[in-house]
Order: C-alpha cells, then sequence, then structure tokens
C-alpha cells in the first residue's frame, strides 16, 4: 500500500521511529535525522548506521531486526545524498526495512515508488512508501477567506535562517505557557518532524495559496497555528513561495527570522540582504492583503556567527529599534516572544470584552 | 510522437491552424480560437465546428479533409469545455485529426496523453499531442543574475484586466514602431498565439522564478522582451506567482493592467482592488530586488464598462496621477506608451553615448 504523507493533511507517519543514517559522515547531510531527534526524541527509538565512524545522533545503534523487536513501525531516511538519490547498499536496506513491514519515510528528491524492488516489498508487507515531498493532489485554489483561530508565521531575510527552528521554539515555549497551539509544517523536515504538513515548495503554482490555507484550518478562537516559513520576499529564487505562503496562511502574527552573518542572498551574491525593518515593513504591507490586523511578534536571530561579547548588544539594538522581542532561540529559547504575545492577545480579548459589554 | 510544446522551450507549434470549437455556443468558452483569429489571423486557415449554430470566428468553416488539402498541420483546440474534460464527440474529431496527421494542440487541463485512442493515433501518423498547459520538465531554481536585453513585463491589479491583451497589443505597436521585440507567452491562449512559451501557473513553485528567466533569456541591447504576466500581487490566490514571475523576468519597464469597473477581487469579494498608485508602488518595490532600475511604462485599462462620456477623463486622470501614458489598448492600442517609451531609452542611449564619449 502505498501512500503520500498528506493525501488528506490526515495521514500521519506512524511512530516510532528508527532513522536510516546510511554511511553519512558530513553533518549537513544528516540534518533531517537531527532535527527529528531534537525536536522528537520520544518518537525515536535509535538509529541505523551502515558504517561506525559516520554520524552519531546519540541515540542506540539498532538493526532492522533490533529495530522491529522493539517496536518500531517507520524507517525514516534522515539523511540527503549528495545529489538526493539512493545508491545500491542504501536502497537494499529500504527494501528489507519494507519488507519487514516498515512504512518507508523518505523526503529525497527520488520517488520510492520509482524503485519496483521497493514497491514489491512494500506491496508483500503492507508498509507504506510515504514520500514527504510530495503535495496532495486534491489542492484548492486560493480564497483569501478569513478562517477562525489564530496563526503565527516565520518570515526570513533569507533560505535558511531558522524559519523552522524558530517555529518550533516557539511551539515549545507555547507548550510551556500552556497555549493551545499546532507546529503546522512546510518542508520535508518539519513534515518529518511533525509527522504531516505540506511541502509547500513541491505544489504547482496555481495551488500555492489554496494548499497554505489548507494547512492551517479553521480553528479554536484561542489556537494557534504555528506555522513554518520558507524562503523570503528578498530571495529571487523562492520570493514567490514565500508570498502565497504568507498570503494562505493570514498570520495574526509574525516573527522575523535573521541570520547575523548573512551579507547576501543565498547563491545570488548580487543581491544583499535588506535591513530588517525593510523586510518586516514588506512582509507586514503583503500581509495585510489577508489579515488587516497582522502584527509583528517578534525576531529570531542566529547570533552563532558573532563574536561573544557583541550578541547582547546585537540582539538589544534590534529590539530596540523594532520594539519587538529579539531572541538567538538556540541559546535564549523563544520565551519572551510568546510571553508577550500571550499577554497582547488577552489584553486585546480583554477590551475586546470591554466593547462588547 | 508525443511533444510537449515547451521542452526546450525551442519546440514550436506548426503552423498553420484549423481551430476547432466543438459545439462550444457561449463565447466565453471560446476565447482561445478568438485570441488566436484575432492576434495571428496569417496561422488561421478555418475553423472546425460540430453545430451550424455554434460559435463563428469569421474564417472559413472546413472538414478535416478540406483542411488537410489545404495545407493545415496542427488542429488547435479553441475551446474551454464546461469542466475542461472531453466529450465523446469531441475527442472522436481529435482522433480523427491525429490520424491525419494533424497535430493536436490543447490547453484542456485533461491530459491528451490520457487518452489511448488518441496517442495510438497519433503514434500511427507521426503526429504530435502537444499539451500546452505542460511545463517543461528541465527547469530551473531562479538566480536573480542580470540577462542582457531589455524586459517589460504587465502586470495587474487583479486577473483578468487584460495583461495578455496589453502584451500583445504593445508587440503590435512595437512592431510598428520597428522596435525588435519578441512577445513572451505565460498563459495557454498566449503560448497558442505566440507558438512557444512557459505556462507559469502549472511551473511546481520550487522553479517558478527560474521559469521565469528561462523564458525571456539573453538577448541584444536593444532587443525587447514583452511578457505576458500573470495574476496580481493583490490577488490571494495568485500573489506568489506574480511575485515570481515579476523577479524572474526582471523587467526594466513594467505596464500596469487594470479593469476600471472591478471594485474588488475575483472570487475574492472580501478584498478591495488597491488603488493604482498603491498597485504600482508594490509592484515596482518588488521589482527593484531584480532590476534596482525598473520604471513603469505606462497604464491600459479596460474601460468597456464605463459611460463613454466618462472614458476620456478617467485615463486622463490617471495619466496625471501616475505620469504616464494612459490608454485603454482595445480603443487606443498602445502607441503612446511605446513611442513614451522608446524615445526614453533613445534619450538613455544618448546620455550614456555622451557619458562614454
Amino acid at each position: 500500500m502505498r501512500h503520500d504523507v498528506t493525501d488528506q493533511l490526515e495521514t500521519r507517519l506512524s511512530p516510532p521511529y528508527l532513522i536510516f543514517l546510511g554511511d553519512t559522515e558530513d553533518p549537513v547531510f544528516a540534518k533531517t535525522g537531527a532535527g527529528i531527534v531534537q525536536w522528537r526524541p520520544e518518537l525515536v527509538v535509535g538509529q541505523l548506521r551502515l558504517t561506525s565512524t559516520g554520524i552519531d545522533l546519540g541515540v542506540p545503534d539498532l538493526t532492522l531486526r533490533q529495530a522491529v523487536e522493539k517496536g518500531v513501525r517507520s524507517l525514516v531516511v534522515g539523511i540527503a545524498p549528495v545529489g538526493g538519490n539512493l545508491s545500491p547498499p542504501i536502497l537494499d536496506v529500504l527494501v528489507e526495512a519494507a519488507s519487514h513491514g516498515l512504512d518507508i519515510v523518505s523526503g529525497l528528491h527520488t520517488r520510492l515508488e520509482a524503485h519496483p524492488a521497493l514497491v514489491d516489498a512494500a506491496d508483500s508487507s503492507g508498509a507504506r512508501l510515504i514520500d514527504v515531498r510530495v503535495p496532495p493532489p486534491d489542492l484548492p485554489i486560493g480564497t483569501g477567506a478569513k478562517r477562525t483561530g489564530r496563526r503565527l508565521l516565520t518570515v526570513g531575510t533569507d533560505c535558511a535562517v531558522g524559519k523552522k527552528y524558530s517555529a518550533l521554539a516557539i511551539s515549545e515555549s507555547m507548550q510551556r505557557f500552556d497555549v493551545s497551539h499546532t507546529f503546522r509544517a512546510t518542508g520535508q523536515t518539519g513534515i518529518m518532524i511533525a509527522g504531516s504538513g505540506i511541502p509547500i515548495d513541491s505544489v504547482v503554482c496555481d495551488f500555492l495559496a489554496g494548499a497554505a490555507e489548507r494547512l492551517s484550518p479553521d480553528n479554536d478562537e484561542d489556537h494557534w497555528d504555528v506555522i513554518e516559513g520558507q524562503g523570503s520576499l528578498f530571495n529571487p529564487a523562492y520570493a514567490g513561495v514565500s508570498l502565497g505562503l504568507l498570503h494562505g496562511s493570514q498570520p495574526d502574527a509574525i516573527v522575523l527570522c535573521h541570520d547575523a552573518n548573512r551579507k547576501s542572498i543565498l547563491n545570488s551574491p548580487s543581491v544583499t540582504i535588506p535591513s530588517l525593518a525593510e523586510c518586516l515593513d514588506l512582509n507586514i504591507r503583503c500581509a495585510r492583503l489577508t489579515n488587516a490586523d497582522v502584527t509583528c511578534a517578534g525576531v529570531c536571530v542566529n547570533s552563532s556567527g558573532l563574536p561573544v561579547d557583541e550578541r547582547a548588544h546585537y540582539l538589544e539594538s534590534i529590539s530596540a529599534d523594532l520594539g519587538v522581542p529579539c531572541v538567538d532561540p538556540v541559546i535564549d529559547g523563544c520565551d519572551a516572544i510568546v510571553e508577550r504575545l500571550v499577554s497582547s492577545v488577552s489584553g486585546s480579548d480583554r477590551s475586546n470584552q470591554r466593547n462588547n459589554g
């Protein structure tokens, strides 16, 4: 049985997971696996490595047989091989895992269904082949109609500045503050962490905003969807994706993400990263199309490239300039952002009650 | 032999055409055929109708046999049946045409290749089945790198406000002014008129800006690509497409298109159409990311919904407000826009020569 993860947005990955790392030795290529272990350790029973010198996520090494005995239900491909393709030794492991009845979960560019041996193994055992890069087939056209519930979207000055990390850290803070919330994933690693989502980059343009609308459906008035942003309005390759996601998400709050060391757009060296104020201004201006009340809830900065003694001043000056909390989510967490968000919402609720009473 | 129109962006439709109108009686559903006859009458030998009471494009009625005798090489589906699907009587005609060796050109939602009888007929005769909605398979990621040559993009306050018509009218004016130019199509009807192009709405988001970049490659310094716009930055369903196309097109000039009678966004009644100044401002601001020298070359208004005695004043007041020519392209043509564009470019060329000499 083969099934794409987001067919109805109800299809969910089946934990617990065995994270497959192949023979990867470079942490850059294992960040999917590392992200799952960091954010959902309770779902991870162990890792499967083809070499003892490879990446170690700090969870038990298990064989496929041991994993099955421990109740693992899915083998999650936690690596991005160079070129995105499956080498024969890696494919062999996937086939064996599928024949043991484990769902195979992959975000690779190559489709799992393109490998007949894997399809045969899955068909025989009843395992699912889940390509998290494949969007659902029945996405609607966007409408811009207002939905119930509250939404927060992370936006960026560029790609790869911490939008996923920030959204997860904000979710974690909301958990601590007992705020009703759901993390909504828009990329492959996010989907593996959340267990569902829509790979927004892979959607056909016509359905981009509609996909974003479906991702965060009507909800309780006090519920927050915390939506993983993609790209940047200032990245010439991906700004269209960012705008469609912004409109479809109709966020009440946006959190701006930035890498303190990034001076020009990734892979577009001729394009300078805008000031945070300019980036925020354009995001707010565009977001108003579908939510007139959108505000900025804070700024998340990757400050790892700054000298340690400059970090605090850098964050404080951004906070002073923009009038919102500014944190490095890896170092500080996002409590400052969530605390302010919660208090401002309760404040406006009280004011609404006054107005209505 | 089956081949998608834009495989290399070199694949071209084969004229002359027979326009197939089925049994359509409503002009709304025949605007693809009408557009081809209006803009490329020299390519159209005749029309094929299943009923004498159907839409008449004013070209000779021909049977398939007559069309073949007159040298027709492609049957172009000039209609959009309700639901976008092929009824059996329509499919029968396509199969017969393909068996006569005519290429079948379609912009319908249903894929021609999904019909085995049609595939068999095309395979036997060597005809091509060309789905103009299918983008090329090897699109790149956008880079934002500057290309040689000049580019004009039509942008809109909404969908369906005349962006394709305006781009074609501007091309026609450029022809008259002897300006080297190419009309670049981004939608199905535009592609049928131009004979090539990329259906930008159908591209996967990741490749949106890259598709727009490929659509208007490096060219001679004095050559203009006149690019058909899609959507609007203010349409909550399609703004992402518009932004990706804007960035990838890196226009030197944009022409803003508007329907004087449109008060709210099509299919999003809660979203008000912005002022022309606001729409222009956001387009220019975003366009600067990939072309710092972008300017507005004019405004094209569909004024058909205005009382005749208000039309001139309406256009004049827009022109005065924005400081650029404002025309109704159907009534006035676009000479005023092109004339000013050409003189401003020659002016800047002269000034460059002065600076360099």
